[in-house]
């Protein structure tokens, strides 16, 4: 391995590396608390250096959420082999065990999003892949009927709500806000005129 | 009548008039592109009359908002002597008739609520409201059980959801919405453990 390569991979491990912190630090601190020099201090490098990585701190703290959105993407990957409400079921509760696990970061990033527009577009682009993927499920060959379109939508709103519900109240089982939301998904397709639509 | 209490009367009277007007700027105009001199201009004052009234655009707007969500809050007062279920649905058809026509007003707020920390709190508050009145209805007597709790919080997020989705691609009639919503209410209610909760 010659030595441009091997100083790309160190390029690449620590940028790698200050995204992992900085996902621990904006679980930590809210956004405002964290300036790139305190940032810069809590990662042991100079401000030069995290500039040279990223330009700013809105920059930086993306880059944490694209991360984090990745690696939820990656979870809710549903296996093929089983049947859509298995899948469904499958990656909801991948997603509850990662929730569960983030919940100090994932109500920050909720909350967050409430304000800050590039978080904002983060989220809705989750939303929005996450949709396309049920309803790709549940209509594989053609395009949704718009009540198809619009229970699964909204339905994703009411994940967001209940699961903000059950991180700030505390008093739901994750067995509880499952059946939760496996239910209410069933109404809303029932009440869009697709009864069976979960049982493939 | 005194004079001081014509005078009030006046005040009164114009600061209500520059609240509906700025409902319908901010329905046309987005946020930035609306200036304290812009709004002056469009009542037909001078700026300084308009500071008198509000001490500036956040202000101005902060009040329009409140007076449209107390038209709200007063639109979805039910009528005791309905049903439950009446109650809701009536409810119901009264804010999505609203919605209806003030549709761009209500995308331009949903769509501020992503990023103005003030909006948010009135968008919220009135989230809470209402989610106090619809469990008001359905557990009178009690602190209402977490799941149903839960479930009547994050079907006022569905509903949001529903709506701008509604808005956004209008291929749905309101009935097919208006059904969507109550439909999926009792949903969540029934795997909340309240199958019976919405017909009283």
């Amino acid at each position: 391995m010659g030595g441009p390569a091997y100083t790309r991979l160190e390029v690449d491990e620590r940028r790698r590396r200050l995204v992992e912190l900085g996902a621990r630090l904006f679980a930590r601190y809210s956004y405002d608390e964290l300036s790139m020099a305190r940032i810069a201090r809590e990662a042991g490098i100079s401000k030069a250096l995290l500039y040279h990585y990223f330009p700013g701190k809105q920059a930086y703290f993306s880059a944490t959420l694209e991360e984090k959105a990745a690696e939820l993407a990656n979870l809710r990957e549903p296996d093929p082999a089983l049947s859509p409400p298995e899948q469904l079921a499958g990656s909801l509760d991948a997603f509850l065990g990662w929730v569960d696990a983030n919940a100090a970061a994932y109500a920050k990033l909720v909350r967050s999003a409430a304000v800050i527009p590039e978080v904002r577009e983060i989220v809705d682009r989750v939303r929005d892949q996450t949709a396309r993927r049920i309803l790709d499920g549940l209509a594989p060959d053609a395009p949704p009927p718009p009540a198809m379109r619009a229970a699964v939508r909204a339905w994703l709103w009411f994940m967001d709500g209940a699961i903000l519900d059950w991180v700030e109240q505390g008093d739901l089982s994750r067995e509880q806000l499952r059946g939760l939301l496996l239910g209410t998904l069933e109404g809303a397709l029932s009440a869009a005129g697709e009864p069976g639509a979960l049982r493939g």
